[in-house]
């Protein structure tokens, strides 16, 4: 057996089907390059038939990623397997290529409630389906939805097939986050057992954190089991408590690797930037004791422990800031920067743009935001690069000026003026606080009857009051959740900027399938 | 062995070591009388010789809580020990009783480095200890410091002496979060089998989560190691990346009773309520993909699961949202309700007043908001009455108005008044944002030179615009961390509210050394 461990990151595809963490085109796009900068071996970049905005976002990562393997979800019918195809295209030119990732549930539960389907007919479609994939793509990996929950000899027999049809891994997931180490373990080891042709293929997990230990439930997977491809998400984002974190499961095997005894490919340093990024992107925050990418995880507060630190730094700490790419808040460029100095730092973030066109257009917004803040750390250009790219894909609703007041006693105030379309668009409101009166007052005019189902605040950048604010609307309207982000020094124009930008993908957004978890 | 699973909450110790975790006396007996109503086992309420505020913390839960046992941590020495018993004599009349947990470091690493002492005299510490905690209480835990990175033929010789000494629970800590559920079970259960006299005492679990395993390494020691208590907290909150999570742990015994077999006395019901009250006390937010407490760890998004939900709810659920304390967002109060339906709700809430001097306060609040906001919800009753609990106790600095403007194109500017003490203080102050403006108008009065390191907003409830913030600042002054919270539904006048909050405990807190991980 290998002694490398297979990285499969599912950020884009299983993280994006959270309620209100759905991306744009360009947002998955800039997270597959930064997943690939982090060298992952596979990126799950969506499920091409779910629907045509996916469609195109699988397509746009298969065309740019060269490193990473490119992978679609696809259901085990030939229509979705043809769109992933098709989607996956660019991919084939790449280093890493391309791999088709087709499902069906195995559980007695899911075929009798969910498919209305007899073992017979499942075991049938998934055979057919792993043939039809091989006939378009080489790589074909195929999960048995509920995997765990499924009866071992139904499961050996429908995993012997697609082995012998030519899938080359076998995923099995834990659903609905049920499992327990010893016992998942022990049931991949049973599995590989009773499948006659296991070693023809790599196995893997993909376990959900219902319980808290999506993480131990994937490692004992890959030390008791035998799996060598885990499959995770930046966060552990993912449907309700997610997915296992890549982080924390590549930390763990970078951290006991005298337990483990496996490589992994990932290059570390690259964790903290991918965290912050699908963080900022989804509006998603992650909780302060977070491992390893939380800002308290590095962090020592107590008396005895920062004395004990001093003294020999592994009292406390098994694990280094810097390797997981915490470095500390620097001042990189300010109002008197140039373009050139804003072009070079970019590049030295990873982030690319297409064309010159973009590059002024954001330089705009840097020295917009340099008058009037004295700091401009890497994480306000992130966030400043993020709002311009949404705003150049999608920009129907656009703030152009706000003013408010408050005051004790008083009821709060705003006067709103945005852009719908080519119209010019003015309004003013009362609320409960200024955020309040100035969503009132866009609202009046939109009218688009959808809910405000959360709002969060975060300062982008620590260390002063001079902080930007970076806000999170997450709306809901006819069973559509989409999150809008804005960023900008005063809070209240930064609500303003993430409510048009939650408008503009509800003016945007398509309804889609969505898949497996 | 009993198949009883002994709770041990560690939230006011270990979670309050978090940097900016720290809590007034006020709000850590609110905290402990809902660990009651969860019906945690023992409650570990400080550490009483670290300051004075901690040992009035310590006395104040001591005396009032009955039914949990009620614990204080001291390092092995006779001071800390007979602080310890000192605070906690008020809970020797209550039905849990009183413990004292004493503890010293056991690695080569700890003990050479951080405590410069030999083993011999290690072993002769530890012992003495618990001779003399057994003089003064009977019941005694006993905690070997980094416990897991320590020799286990020296470790079994120490736990056999202070086993002989009377201590009846001996807890291993995984101090650094370095264990894996496999080698961490097996440890436990290769100690006891080397200590003589292992049968008489409970053996306990103290896992950190820095690779994201507590629970699972916790449970390992329970299912392999054979220990009978687990250490945990609320929302995992813990220094770095925490402790293991008190809502996991519980939910998985409970949901895997076929595997685990054992109970836990906990009231399921009481867990989101208590989340909920330690993230507000504390500004810690809880990630939206956290396991059980998250907004989202019960919510389906993709349509195949929406769709398997409809059919059977077990196909993606494995627990029930109202057991662990979900229930929709009611409605409870308005401008119109009285206060006797004020005290109710109080009462059902389990928020308990000291007198009716400050149900009188809080109500006046509760109708001030009523005046500002249509609907008051359970989450706006406990941040009400947060707010009143911290200013009661402590207020120094008081918001008494504030004023303030911003436009697109012009300097955001605000003027605030605020009560210092018995003197009234008046400043303005333009910033980047009205937030900066206003926290700069305090700040050029109060001079702090306080580092502003966090700022965050959380609407209090959601469902309309019409919500309320809360805010939470984070300072940090001279290597002391606070966090003040706020809550209006202005979120300018919930930040200077936060900000003063953040100040009253800086003015207030005293300096302490603290413990043990």
């Amino acid at each position: 057996m290998t002694d490398k461990l297979i990285i499969f990151d599912t950020t884009l595809r299983d993280g994006e089907q959270s309620p209100g963490a759905s991306m744009t085109k360009d947002e998955k796009l800039r997270i597959a390059r930064q997943l690939e900068r982090l060298r992952v071996d596979v990126i799950e970049a969506g499920f091409a038939a779910s629907s045509n905005g996916d469609f195109d976002a699988v397509k746009a990562i298969a065309d740019h990623i060269r490193e990473s393997t490119v992978c679609s979800l696809a259901r085990a019918n030939d229509r979705d397997i043809s769109r992933a195809a098709e989607a996956l295209k660019g991919a084939l030119s790449g280093s890493g290529g391309a791999r088709i990732h087709t499902f069906i549930a195995t559980s007695e539960l899911h075929m009798a409630k969910k498919l209305r389907m007899t073992r017979d007919q499942v075991f049938e479609q998934a055979k057919l389906a792993v043939r039809f994939a091989r006939n378009l793509c080489d790589d074909v990996e195929f999960s048995p939805e509920d995997g765990y929950r499924s009866d071992p000899a139904f499961l050996a027999r429908v995993l012997e097939a697609v082995i012998a049809e030519g899938a080359r891994t076998i995923n099995i997931p834990d659903t609905v986050g049920y499992a327990v180490p010893e016992l998942f373990g022990a049931f991949i080891r049973d599995l590989r057992q009773r499948v006659p042709n296991s070693d023809k293929a790599v196995w893997s997990v993909h376990c959900h954190n219902d319980l808290g230990m999506a993480v131990a439930n994937s490692l004992a997977g890959v030390t008791i089991g035998g799996a060598r491809q885990v499959e995770c998400t930046i966060n552990g984002l993912g449907e309700r408590a997610g997915n296992c974190s890549l982080e924390e499961v590549v930390m763990a095997v970078k951290t006991r690797r005298d337990y483990f005894g496996l490589d992994v490919g990932i290059d570390t340093a690259q964790i903290v930037p991918a965290s912050r990024m699908v963080s900022q992107t989804t509006g998603f925050v992650v909780q302060p004791n977070k491992a390893v990418v939380g800002a308290n995880a590095f962090a020592h507060a107590s008396g005895i422990h920062q004395d004990g630190v001093l003294k020999a730094r592994d009292t406390y700490e098994i694990m280094r800031a810097e390797d997981v790419g915490w470095s500390a808040n620097k001042i990189v460029l300010g109002k008197l920067s140039g373009r050139n100095a804003f072009k070079q730092r970019l590049q030295e973030l990873g982030i690319e743009m297409e064309s010159e066109g973009e590059i002024n257009a954001a330089f705009a917004r840097f020295k917009d935001l340099a008058d009037r803040k004295a700091e401009i750390f890497d994480e306000d250009i992130i966030a400043l690069v993020g709002d311009e790219s949404v705003t150049a894909e999608q920009e129907h609703y656009r703030l152009l000026a706000l003013s408010q007041h408050s005051e004790t006693g008083e009821r709060p105030h705003a006067r709103v003026a945005f852009a719908a379309g080519s119209q010019e668009l003015r309004a003013e409101s009362y609320g409960n606080g200024p955020v309040d009166a100035s969503l009132k007052a866009i609202e009046s005019q939109v009218k688009s009857g959808a809910e405000l189902m959360l709002y969060s605040v975060n300062a982008i950048t620590s260390g002063s009051t001079e902080s930007q604010g970076e806000v999170t609307v997450r709306l809901q309207l006819g069973g559509r959740v989409v999150n809008g982000v804005g960023a900008d020094p005063d809070i209240v124009i930064a609500s303003a900027k993430a409510y048009l930008s939650a408008l503009n993908k509800l003016h945007s957004q398509t309804d889609r399938v969505a898949a497996q978890g």
